[in-house]
């Protein structure tokens, strides 16, 4: 048979996603799995979103504009507003979930062999997309002792060389909950402005925050209007990740260009999703005050009841709805599969994504696992109990 | 500001959309305009589809696994067994639109600077594919004054290099119709096999075929079962192209374990989507049959139409639901700029996609126009009165 590509062979594995079909096999030997590996919230996605699913009156479901249709264009110029950032329809392009933004900005902005700096433990696909188009992640190590709080900027400024294009950052953080602070965001700024880079700038859990520190988007930070790419989506915001609906956000007009050719290149966006999209973001704030409420409570238990178990270490996460965990185990990753295929306990087993995968410095997160608390805290519970019980287990096996 | 990549500044924009802003314009000056441009059938979506869409009754709307729910998977396989192409479930990823499939299946076995030969002209996004990975396109022309038949297998040979990692073929094809020979099917399995190729073919207008001749799939080729990658679309055949689903086919486990790890990083398909192309593929025959029936009329008033036209010539296209015509103008392109925005008759304009971009071969098709027949006949006789006044004004212009 002929040679697979080097890109093929060398993508990595998410490790969000990798032990699914071990999961898959512990729900055939009739176990309950708790799947705290993935951010699949369990809260309802809007009724006004699923209303307007089912009143969708057309004769034929038709192509859509390739940067999306106007209405939804313009209707997240309207929420950025609320949020006072200033853009407009113009500014915005409606991609196939975030992870289609993430795409198109590497895409146009990269060529192999170009690096870009990323602090580490990061979302994994940015490897992913990086590599699909040649360029290189290199990483800036933040540590879970303090909270994953941003490397010092000069850790940042150390790493760059002719080859940077740009920096990637995600705040609220996926999977750390981290939020950059005001200070922060400014000195990344002039950073960027000094060495003339791009800045990718993740902001798709801005609403879930815990504490006093809202996020500071990339948008709002004064001269480096060309530099700022941002990508979003409604998938977490409106628990509706089934309809793959993001967007990529740049007021720099000869990226936006490119970006077009891109996203022509894939003919539309998907148009029922772009329909739910659009009655999902005039929902009461109600609606997200609910959900942040929830998150709270859960982070709460979550972490609480980490710290609990022997052994266990989780800081406190500040937004988002994720935390990094570090168990006592060498290979989080071997525990990981070891619960899915040998361990069970009440008839359950917990679903975790193992660390390393969220690193590129090798032997990084080997015994952390990012824990996604996407249920309710009875579920929380007893994934709790089992993740202690599997720990103890596993020490004696 | 930074420097964008290479990459995007070289992709090339879409011959099929690229005049779309053009065409907003038309309408601003309170123009119809002919939309002859694009593959957007105007037949309804099937009534189980939209029935399938309304009765969506799940209160989120969560990821699906990243291979597609396994009901459409299971479904497609029955598709294509009725079609005698023996396939499982395990051979399919459900896709974001054939699009996807096209970017899994190049990113998968192309590294840059690799080759891949298509004969020309081709449908227009394959190049912006192969450039998303550096692959390069080596093209086999065909002509439009032999009906664009295959060219002689031993100008293939003639172009492979050591760089050759396959072959890429849409038959019944876009743009011009042609549907592949049985023999031709069969030197082609030869090559692939000689020179240890991939296969990728492009079958979304299986059912579309207006002569007796009816397409060869390349999974029923037998001795290459490892080369072969399909491309598939539910768009076209169901009249849903906005669901944007589609399905990538190989019996490659290695390709189909790395195709995988790309699928995971963008997380899913749509939920919506794969829900309603479950409903569709189960459509009584009549459905399909009446689309076909349709199509066979429009083409045979079109092309006749377009060769009653002084100076214009089309040949008459087997399949698909395009026909390449040569109109009498030196730049196919300006002139259908012009007609955008400098021309009107009766209060309309025609939107043609230029020939060019479908070639790579540069100046091939110049004089070209790629026209879709997806309109009913009172537009296509209105289209065509508007194309020749058009012509006659454009030459004394």
């Amino acid at each position: 048979m002929p040679e697979l590509s080097h890109r093929g062979n060398a993508m990595p594995a998410s490790p969000i996603r990798k032990l699914a079909p071990l999961a898959a096999k512990a729900v055939e030997r009739d176990l309950h799995v708790y799947r705290l590996n993935i951010g699949q919230p369990d809260l309802p996605t809007p009724p006004q979103a699923l209303e307007a699913l089912h009143a969708i009156d057309m004769e034929v479901l038709e192509y859509s504009a390739s940067e999306g249709i106007p209405q939804l264009r313009a209707k997240m110029a309207e929420y950025y507003h609320r949020h006072n950032i200033n853009v407009t329809p113009e500014d915005i392009i409606i991609t196939t979930g975030g992870s289609e933004a993430v795409m198109f900005a590497f895409m146009t902005t990269l060529d192999p062999g170009d690096e870009v700096i990323i602090p580490e433990p990061a979302y994994a696909n940015y490897k992913a997309f990086a590599l699909q188009g040649g360029a290189k992640i290199v990483s800036v190590p933040s540590s879970i002792d303090n909270g994953f709080r941003l490397p010092h900027i000069e850790e940042f400024e150390r790493l760059i060389t002719p080859r940077t294009k740009g920096i990637c950052i995600c705040s609220p953080n996926n999977p750390t909950g981290y939020i950059y602070t005001a200070e922060e965001m400014l000195k990344l700024r002039d950073l960027v402005k000094r060495y003339n880079l791009f800045l990718y700038s993740d902001e798709v859990y801005r609403e879930f925050c815990y504490s006093d520190r809202r996020p500071v988007s990339a948008l709002s930070l004064e001269g480096i209007e060309d530099n700022v790419i941002v990508i979003d989506s409604v998938s977490k915001r409106y628990n509706e990740c089934g309809i793959r609906i993001g967007t990529l956000v740049t007021r720099n007009r000869a990226l936006y260009a490119n970006v077009m050719k891109f996203a022509q290149a894939r003919l539309s966006p998907p148009l029922i999703g772009q329909l739910v999209a659009l009655a999902s973001i005039d929902v009461p704030q109600t609606y997200l005050d609910n959900a942040i409420e929830e998150y709270r409570r859960r982070r709460d238990f979550l972490v609480n009841g980490l710290n609990e178990i022997p052994g266990v270490f989780s800081p406190m996460p500040e937004g988002a709805f994720y935390t990094m965990a570090r168990l006592p185990v060498e290979s989080a990753e071997d525990f990981c599969r070891w619960c899915l295929t040998e361990f069970s306990y009440n008839g359950a087993t917990v679903f975790m994504a193992p660390g390393e995968g969220f690193y590129t410095t090798p032997g990084l997160g080997r015994n952390e696992v990012r824990i996604a608390y996407v249920h309710r805290i009875e579920a929380l519970a007893g994934a709790l109990e089992c993740l202690r019980a599997a720990l103890e287990a596993y020490k004696n096996r």
